[in-house]
């Protein structure tokens, strides 16, 4: 199955000009959806990993199959507010402005070697600043993982010392 | 391994007198959170599912991985405004003012069968508009599986006609 094949664009969204990945369609096919886990765990089967962590929100749900599967601890990375217990922050740039990802003191202890999942990569700067947090709690990251990437953003520059796997690239 | 002594309490979050529980510490030991899941897929072994919807955010966590497991359809359901296609949109109550979610017009096809997913049942508006997404859909609910009941909030009671299921229960 060519996983591609099974996200849909989205012209115009969420504003004119921009073609959105839409993954529900990949999501909602539940062969489509085993073969991304399946080809995710494949590309980093020769790594130890005792942590995967997910950036809200659809980074979620493949970073909770992933440490399901691997029966490995769960780590949510949220936007600012959301996490209840002590935290620490990172600001990263948008297109106009910035926003900031947190993530518990205690999400990861130092040492452990954590994956970052999202579902997207696009210009690299929500990965790298989930990258900055985890290093600041003295955690490796061991590579991302992505379903998509967005060759023409060039995010990979950003976290170039870092493994980089994507499902799926969009040129 | 009693689940409810993996769930931490935070007082006072996200505002006097709350008492948050802070799932993130469940999620954070895979012994626990396959125990979790495991729970889970029991409770709903004896009914035919097609579609798990998860409702954002944590609820896609559990949505995520239910739907892996069973290899069906893990369906979004998002705040309004997230989803990128054709949309339904469900309003409901809030202590102060009101709330949407929303599911895409393709989620779920006539007279599937669809267990909806959340990490917490708390006043139950949130389920209960859930719950009118899919039925808009024609399709079906077989079910509600939660990790957390907050049984002092009767939510269960908004969704009385329905197979409810909660892991964990608060007083």
């Amino acid at each position: 199955m060519n996983l591609s094949e099974k996200i849909r664009s989205i012209p115009d969204f969420p504003k004119k000009g921009i073609i959105f990945k839409d993954i529900t369609t990949l999501l909602g096919d539940g062969a489509a959806l085993r073969q991304a886990v399946s080809e995710m765990k494949e590309r980093f089967s020769d790594v130890e990993i005792d942590a995967v962590v997910g950036i809200e929100s659809r980074g979620f749900i493949f970073a909770g199959i992933l440490a399901h599967e691997w029966g490995v601890a769960m780590v949510p990375v949220r936007k600012s507010g959301k996490l209840p217990y002590q935290t620490i922050r990172e600001t990263y740039a948008l297109e106009y402005g910035t926003d900031s990802l947190e993530m518990h003191v205690d999400a990861v202890k130092k040492d452990q070697k954590a994956l970052v999942v999202d579902d997207l990569l696009a210009t690299g700067g929500t990965a790298a600043a989930v990258i900055r947090l985890v290093e600041r709690l003295d955690a490796r990251v061991v590579g991302c993982c992505f379903l998509i990437e967005l060759d023409f953003l060039q995010g990979r520059k950003k976290i170039e010392s870092y493994r980089v796997e994507s499902l799926v690239h969009v040129e």
